[in-house]
């Protein structure tokens, strides 16, 4: 958060095999599967219902009403990636729109994750581009001061390093960091093995407090029926 | 509020028939019939758009951050019930997500309403399971502690007891006391019906004005008109 | 926002077919030709997603909890109008439901901004009459308390005088004083103009790097690469 | 919640004897001996720095922007009550100033919690009349509509019975129902019996670790020390 | 709100008996003496407990973390003035310190409205020069962009003159705009003359129920005592 | 933010000299020689006005309502450090009272930075403890769960090493690498050198507008003035 105008090129990525298997598993199931940490605050809200996506993250740090390193970050885009938005100050206004997100696209950027605001947003839904943002304003920005890119960045307050795995839906957006993304996809798959069967039971009719044999933790706790 | 580790099993619900009446009236005539009072705190979102039910409170008391008793309410659902679920504190955590609705769903709750956050919420779209919350995060709940299920609660600003009857809509949601819906309803369907010529009249051009007789009490007031 | 109790009849509104110019632009354009001044606070939001219009303001000042000068704008109402409704504090109560909304519809009302609540949505998306505003809710109002109509208001922080254009859409909400139209519209549709071109560039991967020649800028000041 | 016109005269308060002896003993020792139940929301702040009070509970329901049952309730008070008004709707304007204070000291009022805003606040501290709220407004109310007086209410998210023990200090607001009254002062006590022993090991330097005999649960559930 | 670039060198302040004449009068009484309007929002607090101040109004506006305008406005203020600062967009930025202070205080300046942040709070508490604000940040400003000194302003929700009077005291602020100034100070004068014969009839204990006569009006609006 | 159930022991902390060679500079003069960066979120406030504070941050990673590892971080705390607790999620229950600061004071730490809330404050405020943070509660916390203890934090927004500088007082909180503390510091000194002079320029009634010479960058940015 402190390394001002500075760009770095060479980043390493999460495998790329890997940082997309968490696209399908969806942000809650990896979250658990994380040990419950890595989840960026819920003010994060998806412009598009239901997009659900996975990709290494490449970061930005970006000043409060200056878009300007927003097209530095392009240039660095890869294929897969996802850019990670931070503003060193809180901010609502519109860093985002139309043009960008097609610069974006043709770089082969996945999604966008920023904590501030985008515009433009019933063109970036015909775009199919996906975002989380924190704020929708047409409120544009300057081009004035720099930032960096590709540096660790605090994003709705949760730190994410250039490379980690991103995994977005509607329900949130998780950060996985890279040195941990292998064994949290397993995890991650892991859990998502048995839900197909838990679904069932529970479907039919089987209680939860059956199924997991809470009652008798329940009992010893000291929960107490009356009729 | 207070009361901790407590299952109450019969509670007393309003008549079904009656209960179920309230759902096509919707929540701002029903809260226009009670005298303006019964109204949850607007912050309170449905996940579903279009939306639109009652019943009787199941209610359920939880600890921030822990879902266990969502498992132990599920047990007390009977069909058209409508789980009511406060928290002790502030809360944003993903309490609800597409298992317990699976199970919800298998016992009959017609709807959740919970004051924290819920996750899965593609899936519960796609299960037409509704529910309205304060929040959407993908992070889960321990299941340590225990709360109680069918004690008064305050869920959004407004207290709630088991067998209230519960109206929910894209516009909010109301809490009638059971006590108090016989006389609701009559009040809320009279409002209802004389709604259909006054949409007729100022479709037609009429204002509100003329056909509320607002001229004289205006004036009385002291309005004046300048050209 | 000081006289109360005042209707100003005949106000100036912005030529029609300048005003009507606007809608196609959309917001963020129209701020941007602005000289980026206008926008009303970013907490306003469509009802209907999707919605885009332009129109001269017609401007209502109300009392929290009461809505009784709504009916009184109504009669003021012109073909292509947009109504911009302040509050003399802060407020989220229903104060526009379907009712109103006929008979502003009837009127020839194109939009309504509010700075308040609105209900009744599911009526109002089949209607297709848009709605801004700063929240949903149940709550009712009372008719007890003069306002005014076509004085000069503050609506989610923005000035508006009656006939200034009121540009909306996903976006935002942008407010055009009425003697700065004419040539706000014109530096609107010259930024529109080249848009395309920029779009396709982009698309094909030139980098805004290169089209907007930052690279020497961003050199200058200081900007390194670091391999 | 609900039943609106009613002013309860004669309800039951906890035993003065009990219901002073909170005071001393504080918001954070009494909440700890409830069982950690029983806070209002953190929002509430007092007026008074350092001001420190219990008493019996006597309740107030109003309307958003109307302070009539302020009179109301001042001829219901006795020596040692603190009065709780709740509002049905959120509502930040001054209910309350110099002469309500004036009246409600001339009665006996310990104390003021209130759910909304405050004004003459210079005047209060000089009166030395403690005032817990949610916000400081310049503006004053009108005196309209009917509310109730010693109904249960729900203030900043807590439910609260006429009779209840409120404690109130820097700290918080605590409700403790008056049937918990007995058992809970008990409890707090012997919490407080304990305080100044453990402060006076800690101060010498023994470590909580230590002194609460962390150091095996702590490593039983997994913690490392890295050198 | 929407010119740009431009300094008024001669605006026509309130006579300044008059304006000085507000002091001691306070927020309320005058917020009520001008008809319950003019109140700024009440998220706006002083940085010193117990100031309370009058003066003609001088308006800033400036850019979101841009304070260039603040040295400009500083050129413009006459002894007994007030200075009053809003800004293009929401922002805590810190944009007066205690150098901008020793300038404002050399020239006369009576006290500083700024709906943003300020900085070097300790030594503004030494020097005794009265600050209302939204925020305290460190967060210092860059001196890039131009605003405009003395044109209409938008300033925590409420539109002020250059010119129109402005009373700050712990309640809050009003803006009594220069028309109406003379009217309103006899207003408020008026109110204020029989405060201390009520406080006094309170005092012995009258009720505010007996002293404005409210019991009939109650009884009429169908209020019940029960026993 | 992502290592759970660990304690690191050895950390390398600032040199103590320019460590505490902070605190008589604030930290807005901090914040500026920092290149404007480092600042924590505006919303951290002190429990003590008028307390001004440095040292070397030791951190510690909480989870929500759990203050377990308070205790655990009280034993690595070494004379003059600054304790930083950040929180895995959005919460503000009282991590810390009168027992924790006495063991801090015991083991010599001079501040607490929380992003939470603290309790207890009339205490601490006797006992000179100074404390930053976001919430006073009443609401005490569970020991259940494991943190870490001298990892890297966010707080507030801000990426916290432990070993980096923290700087408090009034205005805020900002952090100083430990690597960039020493050249910081020369800078932050320089700042602070000329002050002296500057405010005694102001004080004779010299303007910033010569004493800075913005006359004609302003001019040349296009400032009109008009009579």
């Amino acid at each position: 958060m402190f390394e001002l105008g500075v760009v770095y090129r060479n980043i390493v990525r999460t495998d790329r095999h890997i940082a997309d298997a968490f696209g399908p598993l969806g942000s809650a199931t990896v979250h658990e599967a994380m040990g419950r940490v890595g989840l960026l605050a819920p003010y994060m809200r998806p412009i598009q219902r239901g997009a659900q996506v996975s990709g290494s993250a490449v970061t930005v740090l970006l000043h409060p009403g200056d878009n300007w390193m927003m097209h530095v970050v392009a240039e660095q885009i890869q294929p897969g990636d996802i850019v990670v938005a931070a503003i060193t100050a809180e901010c609502t206004d519109g860093y985002f729109g139309d043009l960008l997100a097609t610069s974006f696209q043709a770089r082969g950027a996945r999604a966008l994750v920023i904590d501030a605001g985008v515009r433009d947003i019933k063109t970036l839904n015909e775009m199919a581009f996906p975002v989380w943002s924190k704020a929708v304003s047409s409120k544009g920005c300057i081009k004035e001061t720099l930032g960096s890119v590709n540096i660790p960045v605090v994003c709705a307050g949760m730190l994410i390093h250039p490379g980690d795995v991103i995994v977005a839906d509607d329900d949130g957006i998780v950060c996985v960091p890279r040195a941990r993304a292998s064994e949290t996809l397993k995890a991650a798959l892991a859990r998502e093995a048995n839900e197909g069967e838990k679904r069932e039971k529970l479907a039919s009719g089987v209680l939860g407090l059956d199924m997991y044999s809470m009652r008798e933790p329940l009992a010893k706790k000291g929960l107490k029926y009356i009729d």
